[in-house]
């Protein structure tokens, strides 16, 4: 599991990526683009700069290790973007480590999950979060990011 | 059914209104919040304009309204943003039509509709939508017109 | 789309005919009866008028012109009475009008509609209604209007 | 099982009230009002009384008593007023015994069942009514008898 | 509650008639045919006598009732033919009693029921009987009284 | 396909076993009992002289054969007693032969097939039947035959 | 709403096309084809007039309007073709609408709507057709005329 | 319906039983243990005087009987503990009579539902209970009354 | 299995007709019409001609023979018309030699199989099939022959 | 049907090849490979001598053919290899006559049915198998003949 | 992940805590109480102490180190109570190394998971465990231990 | 989670086991087998070996750790065969993985699970894999060794 913290300013944000996104860029490049994991958190932390925000970054294939991860958000961040990837569909544990952490959240997608198979299309998540962006591709996270600055700005 | 059009510029942009969006910011403003279709449209412009293009508007409650101008956008306009309100979930029409233009497409909600009644998370529109922006409110209509002037100068 | 709006008393209840229903006396007769629309609306009259409320009738085959009409009852009616007929199963559309119009509804059909084939004992529109009352031919909007009557007084 | 009979006249009409009715008033009046049973019952025999009609009345919370009740009225009754609560949605024996005495029938419930929990939404009873009221209250008894009425009248 | 109990001979077989079969004859003729419950009644005793057994016949629309029944059944029958009628398809305490008395069970139908409306083509019983005989009218509960008389001389 | 005809009397029913029937008393002893196919035959022989009929035997383990046999039945037999065993759940073809020649039909099965797997409770050849008799072992050929002798003399 | 009448001879044929086919020609080419609807119409006009009828064709992507033409054929029409296009699979407004004016109908989709999405194999209209003429293309509309006028010619 | 009531202490707890619970420890034993009801109810009565409370017990195969316990607990009892048994899959009316009482009600089962035949799984009563003890045979009713008496006590 | 081939010209196409069909005209008339087998080929045999092709004609009650006959059409024939009455909705045998052969396929139903039992509405078939003709009766297989001849002549 | 017949060795394997493999090798070869059924005999044949085992063959489009030689294998044969192709699906007769042979039982797909249509992730034979082999085209039959092979010397 | 080990007396149980239950006290305090999972392993250790048994707690967010846990029982534990917490629904792998190691097993949720979201009423563990206790707070805890003590002391 | 790497060949093959496998031998040994992880292993390496392949072998109940590993096989091995045991049924992470890594892949399972529960029979991972081989014991491993390296060696 890797783990990157950068300054913190006005507050915290925790980026959480789920399994597989460490290969971004190379993975399946026609579904999920080129960009790799490391363009995606360079997306976040600019537009976190530009809202006032540092941001904690974590990725990791392993469910349990998300849920610690949401978990120590709570005292540290003060809003979430998480891309839960596969951990979208099958996890209860991270929904519920989000519901109990209670945080806002934005949920990002890099592929327009709606649009694949039909399994894609239920996300644990979802209700415990603000806003859902699928299939803008890394851009997604800068949507997540500001749309996250402007609710934790109101 | 109102219509408005912008100046033209690199290319025009069809923002797409379903129905009882003409209400927004009377209609359930804890679900919908309290900007109006105007705040939302000022959104579009604004954010068109910074990529250089020209926006075309349509609101309208009536499904063949909207596919009408769906298919007047052949020829006259680069890309759609589309809210399709009810009718995401009930209309194979503008699905079809969205098809049969072969425009790019970005869907928008205002709600996270992936958090409400499960109707509302299956969508006819979205299979034919490069991205779909669910719950971040007016600001969505912003992130759509960036992502859809994106890929329109890949 | 034929309106017909009578005088003002006490408050003024929207009377709405879905599709089909201007053909009524002459559709199937053995499921809807000979009374015509008409008649039906002669039905809503009379009973208004007894409960001092002044009647706005509409009867459209448009979804969008429904949608129209239920929005226009804003600021001018005080009740609505609502046959969706075949939209009643498959209009999302109308049922978020009613829900943003925010008014007391009361949803009526014509024929048992539990009683038939089983896609017609679903309801977009019931979720947004005080009362449904079906099977009771045009008496069935006498009920309507008196217990919106009744609702209304209070 | 409490039975009132009233005086005959050109006909009875059997009231049947299935379970927990008699608890009307006092259980989840935020649900079922706080008009009582008897109360409903005045309602009945005002609207039976105005149209020629006496009535006998049953309310049992024992699915036996109500099929009992409901054979017994072949002879005696013209037509049935019978709210089924929940044996609506539980009794095929409810049910045949409507099909088996083959009078006239009118399903009254309360609240609004088709905007309660799903189970709610379906009625053993309804294919072998002429007509269902929902949501009206104990008025919806008035508009049962009163249908009830017109139909024998034809 | 109708009982009857005739001579003890061999062993005794317990007839258990569900609700609305006290009406045979005279309910639905069409379905079910003009023989009255005696008459099947008649017919169960001369298969039972001519195999060697007494039957006991017990005829309620309680569910309750007919679980007592089928309880009481244990130290005094033998076996048990049940036609559970409505309850065949809503019970699960008939069924349990069934389990519980431990004796051979047939089930009749007297009309075809998987011929019928799809919900009556489940049934709670069947997995605790033998042997299942529907549409054959009353003779089949000499089929029914035949087929347990062979079970139990094996 | 072995096919046996015996001599004609008032009438001439048809006798068709599915497949594997023929390895009746060897198969799966204890969900099939040791009676032979011939055993059966018998009982259906016995009981079907006792009606004062005839009987025409079939069995085959091809779905085509079956159908052959059921329509040359048009002309030669006057009913129909069909054990359709596997192709109960799968064979709309025989079906609908049984419904293209008309004759009144009784459908057997050796075991309760209402207590098994659950694609064993649904048939294509229940519609058209006038009785199923299931887990009465060989003996429900005989309630078979019995039952279409009765309905054939009506 | 495009409309266009042409001559009357023994009688006239309704001819309605649904969304999006205005498109003809240019839609999605490989699954429409290239013919456009003026040539469907030709195909239509041909084949009426070789049977002895009139056309009157009309066109709209609006679900009201169609209801409307349908109504409207009431009296002036002896016979309805009709490609409901996207509102094959959502509309019950135009199968009432269809049951209500008790013409005969055919039903024609240019493309095999059976090996599409799932959701194309359902159709509103289909119980209201005689036929349903799928995959041929604009040669469907001349199967359909031809079929009509036959059955018209019975 | 045996009905049995011990001394009235600081509250009396109303224990109900449902259907074939009488048969218990004669009725499948493999499945419910071998302990008779009479030695639940000592469990109960022991657990309750510990908790300073007195315990009013019913057990009835009737449907109607347990709701009219229910009913009657209004006032007498301060909380309750149901075994619906067999009802608890089935009685829409057993969990409206403990809706409308509105008294703290812990369900309990001797055997494990959860891991018998999939139709066990499901009950009307939990969405109305406080806790759901579930194969701990009659010790769960200790465990029941424990917790009934701790919430009472809080 | 009858066979029957006709002269060679431009190219063959071969005929399959389904289960049953060989009692066309006399299997219930109501649902099929009066034209016999032998009427379908020759409507069959005159358009083939008018489009100067030959054809083969095959019809088998057992699914294997009609697969044989698809199997061997390759190399013998250009295109194949395939009734396939009860084997549309249950035979993959007959679909995989369909796709096996990669001939051209239209499939003919005389009925409207789309407003009969719900089982008739999926067909196995559909998806290697250009088009699908249902309700036409046997005029569906010129329709079939012209569309196959048009296609073949591209 | 084609039968081939090996020398007996230790004992008897019986191959079934289903329907449209007699095509193999020409069929669909992107899917099922260019190898031909001889090819897959060869297989089949070296790893049975291999294993002490001689090989009969057969192959058959006709699903009551296959039954005929899977019954016929009792007595004669020690074990069966099958791939029931297109009726794995759709058989109950085929897997019913294994059941009753009661030879243990391996089976054999060429593709991965796992990732094709959905109705091919569905076998009847499946539960009557020791084994299952899906997606390593002909050798899979090397590996279910060698792992019958080593059931067998067990 | 935490893990400790008491004292061992006449044996040892394993108390396996899920995902998110480190935070209990803190968490969601409406829907899992204020209780710590301190004060919940207390009631474990007093509850093991008085049944003359010493635990074993470990907590961890990880489903495989759960999977490792449990393992681990096998030789040092004898009795396993588990709150899967979010792994109940989704984990087939405790599942399946709970039935491993074939040790007696508690299943305990704080929550009455049968009253909240429909997918927290199916649980892969249930079908393993003895007995399922389900919204008796931290007390629940205290009852599984008991259970199990008294299964052990058998 | 352990690992072990043989020597590099022409090429690596990585063999990954799921959950629970690492009890292989004594976890229920009537379904699993009493060969142990480590014989399976070394059918794995002599068909390896024999294929002129190494192989890397992982085992591990950690979701993570499986994916971890998968990813770490890009740059190493040339395909993958896998158990992926439980996690089979509940893992898009793993299937994703799959996805990403782009090898070819065989999966494995020891028992036949598609004649166990009912949700045994879905995976995830089959759409990502070349062949599927279950119930073949630990020889099955050799199976989908000898098949990759035959596919790797096309």
């Amino acid at each position: 599991m890797s783990w990157e913290a950068s300054e913190l300013m006005s507050g915290r944000l925790l980026i959480v990526h789920g399994p597989n996104l460490n290969l971004l860029g190379t993975r399946e490049p026609d579904v999920y683009g080129t960009a790799t994991l490391e363009d995606a958190n360079d997306v976040c932390r600019a537009a976190a700069e530009a809202g006032g925000f540092a941001v904690d970054i974590v990725q990791s294939n392993h469910e349990g290790a998300l849920v610690d991860a949401i978990q120590a958000a709570q005292g540290t961040a003060v809003g979430i973007v998480i891309n839960p990837a596969a951990y979208t569909h099958t996890s209860v544990a991270i929904a519920d480590a989000l519901a109990a952490v209670g945080l806002p959240v934005v949920e990002v997608h890099l592929s327009n999950v709606h649009a694949r198979e039909p399994f894609r299309s239920h996300s644990y998540v979802s209700p415990h979060a603000s806003a859902v962006i699928a299939g803008a591709g890394i851009q997604g996270y800068r949507f997540a990011v500001e749309h996250l600055a402007a609710l934790l700005s109101d």
